[in-house]
């Protein structure tokens, strides 16, 4: 069973101190409904992406939380949560839900408030990504633990602070036109080198920031497709895959690769029967400008080592071999960590659809990497404009 | 495509002070493993039902620590979550993953870790299944809500203290036999009657305890099954559904009536091809014991307002119309909340397979009917002994 996108929708990311959980998750998930144009009550499942509510907001129980908010009661709902990329686990889980024969139609809603919360600090809730036990008694954040991967790259394949300033550059730049980004603002590597150091070598402009955002897509099967003819083509969903690595990054084989994001793209690219090269879109986790360099490398854009070296061959903006992030990524867009995967997804539909802000020309095939905690998981979507 | 639960295991359910959230994973996780003699290579998808280990245990991201601790990297996993029913609702995606043909043997676990936790208190962390911002400020916790619903049937259908007391009665006698059980102890409706109050009319005794524990099932294709040829016969799964209401208990149309109980049982039954009269065991959701009762009628195996006199007339009981909670169900067994709907699956399948503790002669179909909050989410099941 094939499966589409038929409607995307989002707030605006940012600091939303006058709005809750439920009105991120409503003004998302409707603005995607109206998008899509279908009647609301066809929808007959809901998929939450949510990482950290409970402690952010003290709510759990978000699929039904947002059945009740979108007006959907009845239906049903679960959430689904792993750390960063529970976004893209929510909609792999959708997928899987249609494909299966059990949903024809479902809405995916990926949310995270972060400003304006009850724990006494973000980065502790965050720190629920990496191994409770043994990583964040030591004081570790992620800032600090991607710090870490950074130095091991920089030393074992000679890349640099200026490569990786590069990247946030680049997104910001990318993000101009984006008027849902939490940063509209061109930056510069002095910029970055300069900005005040979080976990050395990662400066605050290394990092994506904390933000409020919701981020909805409608997903619904070739037949509910064909039956109801829909005003905008859908996008299709060639290949869907996650993957695992161990909890705590102390127990990994190697510090500069994501073997999470190695298994998940190979097996989402197999799955939608298309190769590397035609993919001319890509949308990777740069919570941290380290990461999207291992990105680069661990999804097969380049050989390992050489991510810094491709950013600074700018083959990741506009006019590159492999357009990037395109409207922002994660560092200009902002990072609610449960809308980021799902996230992803609008964007890249937006520019399959030929509606992007930031328009690359011809893109047809997309591939996208949502990547959770320091990469104990990672998702990966293939879609396209055809199927 | 037929999917069919091949293995289950648990860890005792109790106060395990010596035990972390990740020893009680891998115990019952391994347990099912061994239960279904497969190679746990084989298993290519975790799914993780958990509700609210980030505000007990300060770790979310369970997906990726279940497949550590399990030996199980490098496949996909994620943690599926909606209050009290998220076990059930990890089980559902399984189950949809196996059935969309993504995922062929799925391990799915559910876990709650609710003593020896950093939380001040284990019930402001379960008023994350209720509404944060209606109900959670102003006081409420879960035993109030369902003291709200026990007076509201009192009042309607002249449904008495003494039959509440009998279900937790019946479900400590049923759990006498179940060496997993948290509470292997007779009692009476006297002790129950004089137990101390916890919101009125809901005595300590009419509550499921604070519990920690984990269950696990293995799920997989019935080609899986056939090709593999394992020494016990699966347990089939006919039908699977989920349903949701308000998440704030003042919006409801009724207060004595769980219409989220109502969708997914009627609608699980409709899947599974089979008639209420056809199901010979039943599991529903005692948290509170005014929920047995409410559970009895809106499953339909009696009329609204009459679930207390079937209490009474033993129609629970092993020789009874309907066995119900035969294992002791979450009063006796107790209810690590992440657990309780994968524990159902565990019991039942122990029971049709005729290895039940409190064993009901000629168990054939059974109905589980797990509940999140106050039944703003629940999830029913449908299995067989045979296809």
């Amino acid at each position: 069973m094939k499966v589409g996108v038929i409607g995307v929708g989002q707030t605006k990311f940012g600091e939303h101190w006058d709005k809750s959980l439920k009105n991120l998750i409503q003004e998302a998930g409707l603005a995607a409904v109206n998008d899509s144009g279908m009647d609301k009550e066809r929808i007959d499942g809901i998929f939450v992406g949510n990482m950290a509510a409970g402690t952010f907001s003290s709510q759990e129980h978000l699929g039904a939380l947002t059945a009740d908010w979108l007006g959907l009661t009845g239906r049903p709902a679960v959430r689904c949560e792993s750390a960063c990329s529970s976004g893209a686990n929510a909609f792999r889980q959708a997928y899987m839900a249609v494909k299966s024969g059990e949903h024809e139609a479902a809405i995916v809603v990926g949310v995270e408030k972060m400003t304006d919360v009850r724990t006494d600090s973000a980065l502790t809730s965050l720190m629920g990504a990496g191994d409770a036990e043994w990583e964040t008694p030591i004081g570790l954040t992620f800032t600090g633990l991607y710090a870490l991967m950074a130095r091991a790259h920089m030393n074992l394949f000679n890349t640099t602070r200026e490569q990786m300033a590069l990247v946030s550059v680049t997104n910001h730049r990318h993000g101009l036109k984006n008027p849902y980004a939490q940063f509209r603002k061109e930056i510069t590597v002095g910029d970055v080198l300069q900005s005040s150091m979080i976990a050395d070598p990662l400066g605050v402009l290394d990092c994506s920031p904390l933000t409020d955002g919701a981020a909805s897509v409608i997903i619904a099967s070739e037949s509910f497709i064909k039956n109801n003819g829909f005003a905008k083509e859908p996008v299709w969903i060639l290949g869907s895959h996650a993957a695992t690595d161990t909890i705590a990054f102390h127990d990994r084989h190697s510090l500069t690769e994501m073997r999470s994001v190695k298994l998940a793209a190979k097996n989402a690219l197999e799955k939608s029967g298309t190769s590397l090269n035609k993919i001319n879109l890509l949308e990777v986790h740069d919570c941290f400008s380290i990461n999207e360099i291992v990105c680069l490398e661990d999804t097969g854009f380049c050989e390992k080592g050489k991510g810094g070296r491709m950013v600074e061959r700018q083959e990741i903006t506009k006019d590159g071999s492999i357009p990037t992030n395109i409207e922002g990524g994660l560092k200009s867009i902002g990072h609610p960590v449960g809308a980021t995967g799902v996230r992803q997804i609008v964007d890249i539909t937006r520019q399959l659809r030929e509606e992007g802000f930031n328009q690359v020309n011809g893109a047809e095939r997309a591939m996208a990497v949502n990547v959770g905690g320091i990469g104990a998981s990672a998702v990966a979507h293939v879609l396209s404009k055809n199927l």
